[in-house]
């Protein structure tokens, strides 16, 4: 995909306007009530198509494959449920960002979403691609948080935000999806603040 | 459960011998043939009895589910695969439990238990409380070596076993399970010395 194009497929992820604004939010809605109904396996886009009432070449022009839509839509749900906080502090951004995580992965449409990523075998190579620019993107997104510490030189220079915003999620995942179990909101704080110590030299 | 009958069926798991021992060993090779020809959800206790060539009352007095029987399985497969090492201080502990947890969970046995353990929906309290239980026991034989530091002085008094083992392998599920991706041998050293570095102070 040249730059360019990379653009104009941003811009209209990013800014729908007008009937474009309703194709897409027909089509996400057609979308998470098949995703509702029978889940990752079930969802085909000739069905989104007749309804969410749109041509289905309008559909595969812009979203080629499932896969491709489903990827869409978690990161917009993601934006839309973990935004960027910005308290001022990295333990108070790292507290909110955690906390959003971790009720998100309580909600259906996540763990639902989650669990078609870990169980779909058909089309694995397109799962891995959008599993790889799901992660990439969110980690962008969330990284800003441990940037904006670093010029506040609450974080060494040349921490990896990567590194930094793994080591401070993964436990919700591992109890959200392994173990099943919950954390308190205590818990969660003290995770981001041993984070903010396991990073405090480089 | 009374705490003689406790240590009697702790007798009957860790220290089968002769006869039994036998039953034991044909039993788990059933299930694992079972397991990997069909998963948890073609796993019934009669076929693991018939492939076993074991009295079905043999085997459903000593795991009246198939919860129970796939909880030993998994149990016994972690302390084979995942032991406890003693290499003398913190840092070389940690980085090999963590290397050997990184292993084991590309194995597609151990992959394939977490699968059922995430996927399964029928049972649900009794997957449950199986997942409790085998956390629960991989985090006491695992906090041995916390316990060891504490001891020595590498860490301080009151550390908890849980949240610092937690907090260390946490990211091996989230790679091995949801983004899918693996660490190199240096990254799994590295998150051992930031975890140290979290919990080296109270």
């Amino acid at each position: 995909m040249s730059s360019t194009e990379q653009v104009e497929n941003e811009g209209k992820r990013k800014r729908p306007g007008g009937r474009s604004a309703g194709v897409v939010s027909a089509v996400y809605a057609a979308t998470l009530e098949i995703l509702e109904e029978g889940g990752y396996e079930r969802l085909e886009l000739p069905e989104v198509a007749a309804r969410a009432g749109v041509n289905k070449t309008t559909v595969y022009r812009r979203w080629p494959t499932k896969a491709e839509l489903v990827l869409d839509i978690s990161l917009l749900r993601m934006e839309q449920e973990v935004p960027l906080p910005d308290t001022g502090t990295l333990h108070g951004d790292l507290s909110s960002l955690l906390i959003a995580v971790h009720a998100a992965l309580a909600s259906p449409l996540i763990a639902g979403l989650i669990q078609a990523a870990i169980t779909q075998n058909r089309d694995v190579e397109m799962i891995k691609r959008m599993r790889a620019e799901f992660w990439a993107t969110r980690f962008a997104v969330s990284g800003q948080l441990v940037e904006r510490a670093v010029e506040r030189g609450e974080l060494p220079p040349g921490t990896s935000p990567r590194q930094f915003l793994e080591l401070a999620s993964s436990p919700l995942f591992f109890r959200g999806v392994i173990t099943g179990e919950v954390f308190s909101q205590a818990e969660i704080t003290e995770i981001a603040r041993r984070t903010i110590l396991a990073f405090s030299s480089p």
